[in-house]
């Protein structure tokens, strides 16, 4: 258009000019001769450019000039603005459709049509294992899998690791293990991962259940692991062979060892019953045949409410839930139900049953979400009672029978006995160890913690032969014995001090600030309570001689270990535990160039290599219907609606294990949005 | 810019016209003055129109006109391509996060936090239902929902409509119904709708069963239909009731009534097991449960047959899949799992499992897809041949063990007894009767065939009071007794003829011409052996008396019955008997105002209100393994590859039965392009 103007502009200049119109400011005009009319003389008229072309041509031709073109016509901004509006949504169009269309095309190429013939070597001693061990079992030395192609073929050298699990500790060391370094294999009843902390909303139907699996063998694929179908039963230590069972092809079940070099223990929990009687009738969340079963019968207590021929004491016994125990179980739990029942069982369901549900939630301690921060638990509190969620806390449960939980509640200091009917009830409270962590235990003589086996702070099990052995996740913790230390820590001190014996150490305040961070690096849960290292000196040094001795030294350790607490059972911990021991696994394997890895070097190639375990609490999510609670910053909780309801789903969105988890996750949302929970079961 | 430039023309043009520069053809000049040079006289330079406008304020001021811009850069053809590119990129990305956006505004609108508190009345006979009938049990005369609200309300006074079953007869019938006509209950021991024709691909995870089920809830809701979750136990005709079972609360079995107007029975079949024993050591793929099991038990043979314990023998049979059965149940379970075996199971387990893998179908016709056309079966035969899926044909099945199939083949005209072990065995042969619909034959007396309840051709059950009980699906079959209405048909043609007494009836060619429009208006499935009327006439005028006597007529009617086949027991035909029952109750609802629908009026209200039943056959299609097969176009079928695998899908995504079933296929579909089928079992 501009070169146009240009070109139109010059055409005027030379008609202008060849008509004597274009005069310079140097040239004087002569006396120009007086203008003559002719009868050829074209008339100039200037409104538009093409006319002047127009009349460039017409110049030359004698023609009369055409008429003037009416001016354009306005569009009205209205207008305006819904063409660009069609433009936009043209564009959008075409957009979405070139993304289906590609995404179709994608999909063609995944289908294969033919066989695939290949010829693959399988070691014989892997169909046929030979026996050993000390029940002279089959040993799994070669996996059937071990030649298949080149890649896996290298790792065939390589130290043998065993996984036992896997949940949250085990995944997060194999993703965080570099693939060549070890010949992994994983064992463990389940060949998927679980997404625990988003499992209560699988009981409604919020999400599916197959959204929060993640089959185990993509990802120990990724490592170019092994994985075997198996439940762990015994290990033998000094042999470093782990006995595992599954049921064969017959039916029976079928023992066979599996040889490693460094196993890791990672075999989770089972739920701790507190010695209640009639647990039977009570449903577990742990599992994901546990989500299923709590929906299938949420629905069924549904159909049976609507009979003709259920009584109204019936129909209230069916649509009573009860949740025993209000941590962030039990409390998901109790708010998905309602809001399925709020959002869902109305739309479908006659609406006496909206009218007769209840939901309970039993704690024995004051406040639910007792251990978040406590403004957090006021919040869930006033937000259940808004909706009718029947909060009874500082009550214990004695014991359940078919159809009621029989509890004792402390009202004005006396201790009430009372029952509550229930059509369904959750048992959420706490974990215990499993039957072969208990086994392990008990083979170990220095365990002795209940609950759990017991590790060093390199998470490496204790009475098992140094380095061989770690645990992780719910199924262990980290033994605080700071204090047991004492000695080890004084003899280290023989240098600054001059003295040998740890009993006559004499420690300064300046010699106890250098002794102070080997504390702290050996037990790093206990930096905390290391702080102020002039108050705990002037504290301690109870004859004020200004020096520490030992027993003023072992009482403080002691102090400091009444206050460490054993690690929390989260998904969380195992989390940070399953990575610490992959980037220590990584660091070792390289660390003895020339050193075989099972050539224990005596000495503490762990500590050498990398530091000891330190647990970081992130903080703490809890979902309570339709909104969240966050105790992610100490002091600083937040909590709140919709808003937080999007921030909850975006932590758990972006810490899934897959795009494929995430993938279903949004689908599942969105299906929820779209059509509402389905309400059927089967 | 267009109004600018005319701005400048005009000014332009009264520059020029002051400066005496504008001449008109009209006028005359007279004598002009001389041009006097003056020194107040400006130039005019008109390159530009900018420049011109600055000439106009240059004339005022007597200021040098401004230097001529330059010419504007030329960008290359391909950075104009680029910024298109560029721009269409992100209008894309702005139209997709314009869609999220929307829809998450959306999602937050579905959460609802304040309870509704709405008080509704519900009737008292609802919650305590008189006893009455046979047996003395409530009679669900009041559901709890009748009065929910208005709408709801205004149905109570309408004929009460009673639906045994939730397949596709029931799902079609009641998606057709007019919402306002019926008081309608569902009565189903499933509280959903099954998709049948995909559960083949639920069986191994290219599908999820939740994408094949929809809630019966949501279809009864669009006609403000009840449904209960019950049993069929048995009918009371003369009473019209219904009696029905299910489990209470307290784990006992309740029997109860349900009354009707009008009764539709649809309770389908179950897998007919042709007497052959060991079907306990057999999955069936009926239900939603049975997909699941045998999803599971495939990953659960996978799993087994990695583990070291496991010999080579007991591989090759954990890994035998045998399908008795080549109709297309078992063809499309078959080629499923072929895909699965070939696309998902080589990536993730051990591949010598793949090389171990074998598929086998017993047929016991001579080809697979027998009721196909016969290039479609040889093009599935041909293509599983090529897929190494051994296919036996002539095959029949005597007996199966705990892990093998004993069979009989035709070989060399010699029947060879033979043996197949198994890991897994599907049995797809055939439906037989319910329970349920065996005892209402047996208490029919009329009812004598073996396999399905007898209808009339306006799906009137025989044998019960006329126009009370309909039967369509699986569990009815349309009788074909053209032969014995022949007297009533000779009766019929008394005023043409002449002649009452039926024996003794003549029929000209004529008349028999009147005759045959009579016969298929009555039995439309007749219409395809009544179509060369004079051929028909020739053969049966045996005495050649140019008439068709009594015996002759019989005679021709009863070769017709004997060609007539019974109706086949397909999703398909279920649906069509489905809608033909709506829209005929639709019209019979309004057929006699001033009439109560449950007087029945003498004769036949159903024949005067609406045709009879006719089946037309669509078409069958069958997967064979990334392929289909489609028999749509009689003697024009056509298959091939994956074009016609996306024509296969495209038409079960159109049949779904709502939008919530088509978008989670379209996810599964979308998941296992992207991620592949899960291999994990729980």
């Amino acid at each position: 258009m501009l070169r146009q103007r240009v070109v139109n502009t010059l055409a005027v200049r030379s008609v202008i000019a060849r008509q004597g119109l274009y005069t310079s400011t140097t040239r004087r005009l002569p006396s120009a001769p007086p203008l003559r009319p002719t009868a050829s003389r074209p008339t100039v008229k200037l409104p538009t450019q093409s006319r002047i072309l127009a009349t460039v041509s017409a110049a030359a031709k004698d023609e009369p000039p055409p008429p003037p073109p009416p001016p354009p016509k306005e569009r009205s901004a209205f207008v305006r603005a819904l063409i660009k509006t069609a433009a936009f949504a043209g564009f959008a169009g075409m957009s979405v459709t070139a993304i289906i269309v590609a995404f179709f095309l994608y999909d063609a190429s995944t289908y294969k049509e033919s066989v695939d013939e290949v010829d693959i070597s399988v070691p014989q001693i892997a169909l046929n294992p030979r026996r050993g061990g000390p029940k002279n079992l089959p040993i799994a030395e070669v996996l059937i899998d071990d030649d298949e192609h080149e890649e896996i073929q290298r790792l065939k050298t390589k130290p043998r690791l065993v996984v036992l699990g896997s949940g949250w500790g085990s995944v997060a060391l194999i993703k965080n293990l570099n693939p060549e370094d070890y010949h992994v294999t994983v064992i463990s009843p389940s060949n998927y991962f679980l997404y625990t902390p988003l499992l209560p909303s699988a009981t409604v139907g919020t999400l599916e259940v197959r959204s929060l699996v993640e089959p185990i063998r993509r990802i120990t694929g990724a490592i170019r692991g092994h994985f075997i179908k198996a439940t762990a039963e015994d290990v033998d230590f000094s042999e470093k062979l782990v006995e595992v069972s599954q049921i064969g092809p017959d039916g029976q079940k079928r023992h066979f060892y599996v040889p490693y070099d460094k196993l890791v223990i990672g075999v989770g929990s089972k739920t701790r019953t507190h010695g209640v009687e009639g647990l039977q009738y009570c449903q577990f969340l742990k599992d994901v045949n546990d989500a299923r079963i709590i929906r299938k019968k949420v629905i069924e207590n549904f159909e049976q409410a609507c009979l003709p021929t259920t009584t109204d004491e019936e129909r209230r016994k069916l649509l009573s839930f009860v949740v025993c125990g209000g941590g962030p179980t039990g409390v998901e739990f109790a708010a998905e139900l309602f809001d399925m029942l709020n959002e869902d069982l109305t739309l479908r369901y006659p609406r006496i049953l909206r009218n007769e549900v209840s939901v309970h939630i039993v704690q024995s301690r004051s406040h639910i979400l007792n251990t978040y921060d406590e403004a957090l638990s006021k919040y869930a509190e006033e937000r259940f009672a808004r909706q009718q969620i029947d909060v009874l806390t500082n009550a214990r449960v004695c014991k359940i029978e078919k159809d009621k939980v029989i509890f004792t509640q402390k009202e004005e200091g006396k201790v009430v006995t009372k029952e509550l009917p229930f059509g369904l009830c959750l048992w959420s409270t706490g974990v215990a160890p499993t039957h072969f962590a208990h086994k392990i235990a008990e083979s170990l003589e220095i365990q002795k913690n209940a609950f759990a086996l017991e590790t060093d702070t390199h998470l490496r099990l204790l009475g098992a032969p140094l380095g061989d052995v770690y645990a992780i996740g719910d199924c262990a913790t980290v033994q605080n014995n700071v204090a047991s230390h004492v000695v080890e820590f004084l003899q280290s001190m023989a240098v600054e001090t001059g003295i040998r014996d740890p009993t006559k150490q004499e420690l300064t305040f300046s010699q106890w600030r250098k002794l102070a961070p080997r504390i702290k690096r050996k037990f790093p849960q206990a930096t905390y309570h290391l702080r102020r290292l002039d108050r705990l000196f002037e504290k301690y040094d109870e004859d004020k001689s200004g020096t520490l001795d030992f027993n003023e030294l072992t009482k403080m350790l002691q102090q400091i270990d009444k206050k460490l607490t054993s690690l929390p059972a989260t998904a969380q911990r195992a989390h940070q535990q399953g990575q610490y021991l992959a980037r220590k696994l990584n660091k070792l394997v390289h660390a003895a160039p020339g050193l075989e890895i099972n050539q224990i070097v005596d000495g503490d190639l762990d500590a050498f290599v990398y530091k000891a375990f330190e647990y970081k609490h992130l903080g703490s999510l809890a979902y309570v219907g339709n909104a969240a609670v966050f105790d992610v910053i100490p002091g600083m909780p937040f909590a709140g609606g919709l808003v937080y309801l999007y921030l909850w789903r975006s932590a758990y969105f972006a810490q899934s294990v897959s795009a494929r988890t995430r993938m279903l996750l949004a689908m599942d949302w969105t299906k929820r949005a779209l059509f509402g929970r389905d309400l059927m079961n089967f």
